[in-house]
């Protein structure tokens, strides 16, 4: 459903009711690769056109925009229909570039600190218009996600897969939200190399999200094995990153503090490590020491929205509740959502297992955790590599709507799916 | 074909002995996409990584490069093993950034004269490694053109047909070399939008091109109809836009002004016109006034290599001989390429028919010539939109070879492809 007119308007004067003065919104300059304009312009303005500017005024938007001369036209065409235009987005107003108000504050980054907590505050509660992006997002990656199972076999290459995801998204009208991860080595957290094959029993991590046409990104993980079954290692493991999810997502409600939804993640994960006997001790003492993070050292997710990781170009403004800093600690220092979850708020819950040598085979990082790590046991799984399993969710008035429901994570149905 | 060791080692050796000094080349920092290093470190240095240095001094060349401590490797992987790194690219050194000599000339757009032109001309002429890489661009293309023919049809999106090329390149472990035009409305000619659909009887106007893994780039466009047979409209415009590249692409041999190949496609074209009756008079007059461009407004092509229109970075140092300046004139201000052809040069030849509104509709542009444009005769074409018809040419010692040959590109054949 495509955001309206009504809804842009509904935009503005909400962000006219918490900073009444004039805005400037830029669209951003023309780029080489497919033009998107700067999220918040999208956000209160709608059109993805370059070199915009919209000033924002009592609620009013005027668009200050200059159709294109004849040499520029034969290169881009004649340019829009300025009372459609108007009607479409919602605008008072089509004026030239000329007339634009040098003065005026911008909405960006170097922005004043008020303008920004009041533009953040409303891009952190999705309104209807957002949340229906937001679930067609999740519903072209979760296609893609299909696709892809299906297309997984032996001997083909990773970037066939990756291939068959982009293809999926596009025959749609949308786009790859991100670069995506199509990888075997799944340990590799951002792993951007796809130029590996596919070996019969190779668990292959999928990180991959849709951007609709307006601009709204999601973002899935699944990790499943080659046209085989888990190994008993595998799934052993598997079991143990899809239970620490089900934690976290249970996690998911008004009220709750973010930061207990990635500790959920770390207990569910750390119980699960202790029962196969990689780790000893208590998980409360083990995730309160940071042992856990030897084995998931990124936090469990982060805020959803125009971009994936959403508002994260104005620091930890949108991400951390005000007065709150991030830890050292090696999993909290990348978490960036810090924050009591409120309806309409859209996170994803990621937590993963991965078998990092860097970290695993390197004292510095094991020494301080002797007493209860059991590296004989460790080693054993060593063939698991990485696993991650990312869903996206949305918080309401009584609990969280799981977006991505329709993706199979439980082990037999994803094996029926890539086997099928 | 790989670009070996030894390949990149007598490149070295090439630079240093028309420019005999230092010289430091940067890969350039990561991107959020995809990374793809600088074109003069590809070309020189080989290995696609961002954040390097590499001295090349005396024909040798030193790699700056500090392998991933922990934290990083957790994200990014362990990096590569250096001494293979060393033999694969034929460095004589690795060592760490904090080695990395302050001093030295970069090689970048803001480089002395001497070293940019020493740099560009080598690059002017392609080696051995270099002919391989334009070839297989080249054929990763004409596959990618073949599959999207074939999934051309009636009520399909535009966008479907782009998923289509982005699969057939992305599974061959190749990318897009530059945003690809796939659009019924070939008029705009830096169309990039994709939202239309397809219906029977329309032109369909596809640029596209691969970028090889090592990043050599091609660029190849055709028209076709959406499975049927060009209108006798079309047809005609058509044949006349082929016989205007043919014989654009018989100028092309060594000792040959590349304008002279733009001005044979000029001649065609207009040619053509006159004979339809769209235009009245002698063709090298009309051309001598800039009548064509009119209808052909642009250049009929440009260098290609590591970057699709290779080098432009540096302004026209690569694309015009040493003292040449661009014309005023419409299509020649876009002309990027004024020099004289020699073996190893590869180049596009693209000319093409376009109904724009905004140049045969507007009498600023068409009443300096009433006498020579039957505008009756004009409006009876309007149909047609844009045609074009682009291919890629390797100029040899006897004269040139068109490295997309085995793309169709005759009405009947294109039909029959089309149509299957």
């Amino acid at each position: 459903m495509q955001t309206t007119a009504a809804d842009f308007q509904q935009r503005r004067r909400h962000l006219a009711r918490l900073y009444p003065h004039p805005v400037l919104l830029e669209s951003g300059p023309k780029t080489r690769n497919r033009f998107r304009a700067e999220s918040f312009f999208l956000y209160f303005g709608g059109w993805n056109h370059p070199n915009l500017t919209m000033l924002l005024q009592d609620g009013e938007a005027t668009l200050f925009y200059d159709p294109p001369e004849t040499e520029q036209a034969i290169w881009e065409g004649p340019g829009p229909d300025l009372h459609e235009l108007k009607h479409r987005y919602g605008l008072s107003r089509i004026a030239s570039l000329r007339e634009m108000p040098q003065a005026a504050t911008r909405l960006n980054p170097e922005a004043p600190e008020e303008l920004l907590q009041a533009a953040i505050s409303l891009r952190l509660l999705h309104d209807q218009a957002a949340r229906n992006q937001l679930e067609q997002a999740v519903d072209m990656s979760v296609r893609a996600h299909f696709q892809a199972m299906r297309a997984t076999r032996p001997e083909r290459w990773e970037f066939q897969i990756l291939a068959t995801l982009l293809v999926s998204v596009t025959q749609e009208g949308g786009s790859p939200a991100f670069e995506p991860v199509v990888s075997t080595r799944g340990e590799i957290l951002r792993n951007r190399d796809n130029q590996g094959t596919l070996q019969r029993g190779d668990l292959l991590l999928v990180d991959f999200g849709a951007r609709t046409s307006e601009g709204w990104s999601a973002g899935l993980t699944r990790t499943y094995p080659v046209r085989t079954n888990y190994s008993s290692r595998q799934a052993e493991i598997y079991e143990v990153v899809l239970a620490a999810q089900k934690q976290a997502l249970a996690a998911c409600r008004p009220g709750q503090e973010y930061r207990q939804v990635h500790r959920a993640a770390c207990l569910g994960l750390t119980g699960g490590l202790v029962e196969l006997g990689l780790m000893r001790g208590c998980p409360e003492d083990l995730v309160e020491r940071g042992a856990h993070a030897l084995f998931f050292p990124h936090g469990v997710g982060h805020l959803m929205g125009l971009d994936l990781r959403d508002m994260e170009e104005f620091g930890d403004r949108a991400g951390y509740a005000p007065g709150r800093q991030r830890s050292r600690q090696l999993d909290l220092k990348h978490l960036s959502l810090d924050r009591l979850l409120q309806p309409h708020m859209a996170v994803t819950v990621e937590p993963g297992f991965y078998w990092i040598p860097q970290l695993l085979e390197n004292p510095e990082y094991t020494e301080p955790f002797r007493d209860c790590l059991n590296l004989d046991r460790i080693a054993a799984y060593k063939e698991v590599r990485g696993i991650r399993i990312g869903d996206n969710v949305l918080i309401h008035e009584t609990g969280s709507k799981l977006l991505s429901a329709t993706l199979p994570k439980e082990v037999q149905e994803l094996e029926i799916v890539v086997n099928s």
